[in-house]
């Protein structure tokens, strides 16, 4: 598991390599809520979304022979996107397997990085499959999406600095997929903040977080179509276990609910997130009774969206 | 005219009522240039646009008599907006003539502020005569969307803003309608850096305030429908004259760089700018041979878009 001081070591670590993000606020969604939000715009992050935390804590305790490996990674997104961009600063390559529906601009941002592409299937089966032949071909390093303890670590440290800037927090939202930074952020306030409750929020069509928690089992995620795209995976072990003791509750949201919250946030406080981070402002919405009069933190876990695939009408 | 101390008065009168912008940079888009960009943000001004500081700057200085008969303007968009929030804030009540086909989102967010909307049709000389309708129906006193030394001098200290956090600029660019914003912006340079040359942008598409300094008589815009839809209007002799003193050129830009600028912000920035916020950065872009190297303040007019009508494709 991991201890405070690591925490914090991981923050010194890659306090060089990745932004410290601002936190804005917003009027309208505030008083739609009765709450006081505070916004953790990991969105302005590095290649666009907390993924670079991770990666780069990650890529940063390899040995140099393992740097000299190489790292690889199966991701439809921004931890691919994270893990090519921490591999280059860092000196080292990135064989990165995508699902060949992988959004363009994702994919275009991972070969500017310099990273190699190996296409798949879009089903977990192949990813894997296709993952462990490209280990075994180059020798490379598998740095996880986001069932490891130093990957796990760094995204936490979007929460530390929230909770930094923002003392006093009643509640942090983070959105969950595959935990990741939901368990980070949950040990973020357990380490910093102790007081704080940590919310996860999914999507209904992606609800296997809360369906672990109910069981006290992780559930697998069926086949999901949900347009947070960055949330269409299952819990690990890692993350299971630390969401099951330090996260209070899962909320779940329609897919309707993420597209209003996401055009909130675009034409009210004038960002650009993704689907992925609309899930959270979505959740404090859904949440507003419990969260009346509290100061609520939310991450906005990023901002990489198609333009040309977007979910407004015309 | 306006003097140097009229603007540090008309800042002070105003700071409590606006926003002091953030300053943001873009490491791709500056490259791009080959110039250092530094982008000030009125896209996160209140109304979402620098609108609202010759707005408020103009009804402050109504005298008790002039504000209890209200205020009245025709805009098709963000000047509506500034209006009718001035009033609000200042316990006036305004009167706003829009065209028919103004943007939804702007519409609503007018009688959001308890404006009164009196509709018109899309034509310049239907404007008029429904404004002097309204004037001499109510006896509110006209607040001009741009043609005014106390409009001129608000909407100048978003600039006056930007030379005082980023001293020693080379160029200013503003895009150009009407001309509020381009002739507050070059007087403040004027003013306050009088090293920095100003330089105008505007659509292709509506290149009025181009050929009126080519040619140095105010042209007539004829009918457009650039999706610049904050610069479809010409200027009026006051900003004129100012454009004419103190900008050193206008540059035009085509619809397809507009929207590929626009698309490069969103993208790059992960914030929402407006089409003609949008025009002065595909103006950096057209203009980077005589950029190169310098040091580059753009002014990012507004963030108000219809999510519905997106100029992306799909």
């Amino acid at each position: 598991m991991i201890s405070k001081r690591d925490f914090t070591a991981a923050h010194e670590r890659i306090a060089a390599f990745v932004h410290r993000t601002p936190i804005l606020t917003c009027r309208s969604i505030s008083d739609q809520v009765g709450a006081v939000l505070v916004f953790k715009c990991e969105n302005f992050q590095r290649i666009g979304a907390f993924k670079i935390r991770g990666a780069v804590n990650a890529v940063l305790q390899l040995s140099a022979e393992e740097r000299g490996r190489g790292v690889a990674t199966h991701s439809s997104g921004n931890h691919a996107q994270a893990l090519a961009l921490a591999a280059r600063e860092l000196d080292t390559r990135a064989t990165i397997v995508m699902p060949r529906n992988s959004v363009t601009v994702k994919k275009e941002a991972v070969r500017g990085y310099g990273a190699t592409i190996v296409d798949c299937e879009p089903t977990f089966t192949d990813r894997e499959a296709t993952l462990r032949r490209v280990l075994g071909e180059t020798g490379a390093v598998f740095v996880p999406p986001f069932n490891d303890w130093h990957v796990i670590t760094g995204q936490g440290t979007a929460a530390k600095e929230l909770i930094e800037d923002e003392p006093g927090l009643d509640v942090i939202l983070a959105p969950v997929g595959g935990g990741g930074l939901l368990s980070g952020t949950a040990l973020a306030a357990h380490f910093f903040s102790p007081e704080t409750r940590v919310i996860g929020v999914e999507p209904e069509e992606a609800d296997d977080a809360y369906r672990s928690l109910q069981t006290g089992e992780i559930q697998p995620l069926e086949k999901t179509d949900t347009i947070a795209d960055g949330l269409r995976t299952s819990l690990g072990d890692k993350t299971f276990a630390v969401i099951r003791e330090h996260v209070s509750e899962i909320i779940t949201v329609s897919e309707t609910a993420i597209v209003d919250a996401m055009r909130q946030v675009w034409e009210r406080m004038k960002i650009v997130i993704e689907p992925s981070a609309a899930v959270a402002v979505a959740g404090a919405i859904r949440a507003a009774d419990r969260l009346r009069g509290q100061r609520v933190g939310v991450i906005l876990s990023g901002g990489n969206v198609d333009l040309d695939k977007l979910p407004f009408g015309r």
